[in-house]
């Protein structure tokens, strides 16, 4: 059977990505990221989400960002919250995390090569994350590129494939897919702020657009919200 | 003054490499990497180093290595030992860690970005590691190109340079270097497989290639060994 790690965050993406490599055969190593307290929910979503999809292991690398500061995502910033719950953030946005998805590819490659893997998923979206460089199709390519140089698989004839198949999706559509695939969505997490038990807000970025692909999908979102 | 990340492991290359870019005039953050029990003799050079030459900082990153098994400086498999001194392994050797240079090369731009350094110090070397597939030119160049592609500040304008000042120098031109530059290298460290105490083995590919630097320069290499 075929492997691919796919890098799981336990979002709507990720998770439904974890699910089309499935569809397509592959035995999956799920890879999450510990990258400090703030992040404990996503990664139990990560874990429900592996034990529901039934991946062959799931590991988690505990990574050091904090070491780098500046950025929502990995020390005490404020994440953003918009006045209206239409209105998501154009540009890159606050929450940007320097070199991350880079990071967590180059994890993703260095686990295909001891696994033996040359399919590499990420839930990379170019189209609801316009503002973040790393989630475009060219730096995916790039970084192909860059694994097929970079490792002893590659130098030995292996082609590493990165595979991002919902990149060019909407939010809309990806819930189209994961609903498609049997995926329960009650598992994921999206929030960039949720409450100590858990809830999401409702109203970080994430969470809007979250809700708005819901909406535009017809589908009632099934994780529960903080009341306001 | 302008910026400069160095990636900085404590031994020859990375020490001649870190006096190369602050000779250039820049202010150094050094970036080491803590992946494990078995490295904390080469952190500790790589402290001593730091210190000595003076650095900005110099910061030392966790990374998690360990979930992938299957290298000899990740976990516990006997590091090679040559029958004859000056028999130097060919090929890719067991030491090769995967995807490791990209890892590193992925936080040093992650750390640039978050201080606003465009400019990265790598001390690869194609001549004595040519096995490694990521100490080569080419690779080095793909990391740049994915650098410019995957960053906030690269879409912004800014152009990254990954300098790999020694990747075409001999061992013995490198420490030639480095007394030019006046580096103590009787603080740096090279062997794989140091006694409890911090000796070097003598033995391994890394002693092996250093002690035949030295030679070669016609220079005492001011470090200890154990004794046979």
């Amino acid at each position: 059977m075929k492997r691919a790690v796919v890098l799981l965050s336990g979002g709507l993406d990720s998770t439904t990505t974890l699910a089309i490599a499935m569809a397509e055969g592959y035995d999956a190593y799920a890879l999450s990221f510990d990258y400090g307290q703030r992040h404990q929910i996503e990664i139990e979503a990560a874990r429900r989400v592996a034990n529901s999809l039934g991946t062959r292991e799931h590991r988690v690398a505990k990574i050091d960002m904090r070491i780098l500061g500046g950025s929502a995502l990995t020390d005490d910033l404020d994440v953003p919250k918009k006045r209206s719950k239409t209105e998501i953030a154009h540009g890159i946005p606050v929450t940007y995390v320097p070199a991350r998805n880079t990071i967590f590819l180059s994890y993703a490659l260095a686990l295909a090569e001891a696994i033996e893997s040359i399919d590499i998923f990420i839930g990379a979206n170019a189209i609801d994350y316009s503002g973040y460089p790393d989630c475009r199709p060219e730096f995916i390519k790039a970084f192909e590129t860059l694994a097929n140089l970079g490792t002893k698989a590659g130098v030995e004839g292996a082609r590493f494939h990165i595979r991002a198949p919902l990149i060019r999706s909407s939010k809309s559509e990806i819930i189209g897919k994961a609903i498609e695939l049997n995926v329960d969505l009650s598992l994921t997490h999206s929030c960039y702020d949720p409450s100590p038990g858990g809830l999401a807000c409702g109203e970080c970025d994430s969470c809007l657009l979250r809700l708005k692909g819901f909406r535009e999908a017809g589908i009632k979102d099934p994780i529960r919200y903080s009341e306001k």
